[in-house]
């Protein structure tokens, strides 16, 4: 569990490199929506330019994936059309949602030397 | 409570604009944290550049905060370095966390003629 919590926080390597940042509220009707994530997630995961997820929250969800840069963004986008168009395309699970695609420019956090990096 | 559903998604105007994404792993020392969070937030409602927030998860917690452009991101970390130090610096809250700041290009969701926007 300790292991799972540190790894909410993806490593991702030094900017620039892409966010797709996924924002949603859920619906009522939840059915099969676990085995969907679990899906959407193994399949993120191999795919090439991957640098990792996080995702917080159940009824209001924010789900950030990171790539190596847009044009694996865009892979992936097309690979996961198809799941997407039953996750999102119904309206089934989503009451309604957004995707942000984003260039991180500069990052931070506990190990950088300055709050004003 | 319908209308703080809806509004989990913040409505952001066309790209480009900036994200600030926030994504940290609670520690089990929380006190103070719900008063240090709302006093975030209505700091960041009244910043000139503002576009909107949005949160997600508890132990694990994603919140995305939408701004004009990338002036108006570094002027709310200025802003906010006082209670950030609080919240962050110390520790206290947080057991790991990152922040990222990345300019979105493009964002699609319900009303989105083409999923391929």
């Amino acid at each position: 569990m300790e292991h799972l919590e540190s790894s909410h926080v993806a490593s991702t390597p030094e900017p620039p490199y892409v966010a797709v940042i996924f924002t949603a509220v859920q619906s009522d009707d939840l059915e099969g929506y676990g085995a969907m994530v679990e899906q959407m997630e193994a399949l993120a995961a191999v795919q090439p330019g991957f640098l990792g997820v996080e995702s917080a929250g159940t009824r209001h969800e924010i789900t950030v994936s990171y790539w190596v840069d847009q044009e694996a963004a865009r892979r992936w986008k097309q690979v996961a059309e198809h799941l997407q168009a039953q996750r999102i395309g119904h309206g089934r699970w989503y009451r309604t949602y957004r995707v942000r695609v984003a260039t991180v420019e500069r990052d931070y956090g506990p190990d950088t030397a300055s709050f004003d990096t």
